[in-house]
């Protein structure tokens, strides 16, 4: 998919709203523990009932991953469910994935060829030849950590490198790599106040921005410090949307949950555009 | 499997190669296509002739996920087949995970319980919280990746945070982290020089070292500087051992590569024992 494919897609729905699909499953309802497929199903009903509210959705792999060849199938079955149906919908694969060349380049193979991802979250540490090989692929994205929403995020993204903080060396370094055109990058929520410095060094770049809702991050401040004129902006929440209910009117109350955040996104929209 | 084992297990078959099993069908021998799934017979034969000669193997995650969920059963049972005949061994999930906290719990559990693997290469980007739900395992070890051997490793790793380059930190923040003592660190061959000063900041870790053989690292270097009266190291060679012939006898060209390398080995191991 394109960046433009996207942006048209945000204004189209009036939403950024990535859903990301981290199917536990100790928190989803009990009644579908009996469906041969637990997890694809809940994800199947999450999909239809919140599609038209969000613009991405973003399985992470470690949920699928934890249950072996089975949970890989749920993956699979959840991505080719998206690809058929929603054509539309831009696709994250958050795998947090980077090693040598040669390796990377099996890694994206395997998320952009095999599964047909639109995009992947990528570490930046390896640097340089762990990043390219994704930015190889046409109409594919790569997802650089830069400041992520987590506590450890202070252990070394913000400590100084030189005269500038890590996250900031990353952002300026992948702007010299092959294909950073390609380039989006994940900053956290919970540190909006960095945004106005990282829009200093990628003023255009789309930035995945987790941690809003259940981590305690806000809307309007990041849409403050980080939206740009063609928006720039996926705000993915999680579980606040998926596991609204852990009843039968679970894909209602997460359609619920999901038209909350679309509302405060276009009012967001709106603000821009005047 | 514990520390003081996997010491044992490098006195007794005097061998600290561990053999990392990157298998790509483009480099496998020809006739091995025609088998129900070639990358684990691939595996099966090359394990059957090296075991005695290595003490650890080393499946590198994205080869295997390249070929989606047939890769992915490729991949366990491999595992599956060094964990029922070659209990020994230590067996290393070649992944570079990481992410922050309920996740990287996931993957502890794929890697950790689901797959039965001893240790997992992590990154540490994402700090504390991405690392220490990998340290809470019993008898499990986590390799954090300080030093790569690729030449990437100068975009970050080597630049200087405040008065120390960024390896050095994370060498030094790791200490911090709960349960540190089952840490076990990357450091390539290619930068030996390094091992020096890394080895005033652990004395005493476990290293894993890619980059002897095909990347053109030397053992004698990484000996002279890298290892302890526990040895402390092991060498990871993948190409060079595996791919050391396309014919039939893969396997016995592989043994032969390996014992080339354990000779070697054994010679330092004499040395450091006078």
């Amino acid at each position: 998919m394109t960046q433009d494919h996207l942006i048209a897609q945000i204004h189209r729905k009036k939403s950024f709203l990535c859903i990301g699909l981290d199917v536990d499953l100790k928190k989803i309802p009990e009644h579908l523990l009996q469906e041969e497929d637990p997890i694809f199903s809940f994800n199947k009903a999450i999909i239809d009932a919140t599609h038209e509210l969000c613009v991405a959705y973003k399985p992470n792999t470690a949920f699928y991953e934890a249950h072996g060849i089975k949970g890989w199938e749920s993956l699979k079955k959840t991505i080719d469910y998206l690809n058929e149906n929603h054509p539309e919908i831009f696709t994250i694969a958050d795998a947090k994935r980077g090693d040598i060349g040669n390796t990377s380049t099996m890694y994206a193979k395997a998320f952009f060829e095999d599964m047909n991802f639109d995009s992947i979250t990528i570490a930046p540490y390896m640097g340089k030849d762990s990043v390219e090989p994704f930015l190889a692929f046409k109409d594919k994205h790569t997802i650089l950590l830069a400041l992520t929403s987590n506590d450890g995020a202070f252990d070394f993204q913000t400590k100084k490198l030189g005269n500038k903080e890590l996250y900031k060396q990353v952002l300026e370094t992948s702007l010299t790599y092959t294909n950073s055109e390609k380039l989006m990058y994940v900053v956290g929520a919970t540190k909006a106040e960095y945004l106005a410095d990282i829009r200093n060094i990628i003023p255009n770049s789309f930035l995945l921005v987790p941690g809003v809702g259940a981590q305690g991050g806000s809307l309007q401040e990041v849409c403050r410090y980080g939206m740009t004129k063609d928006i720039g902006l996926l705000v993915n929440s999680s579980r606040s949307i998926i596991y609204a209910s852990s009843n039968k009117d679970f894909a209602h109350a997460a359609a619920r949950k999901a038209k909350e955040m679309q509302t405060q996104m276009e009012i967001e929209l709106d603000a821009l555009s005047k």
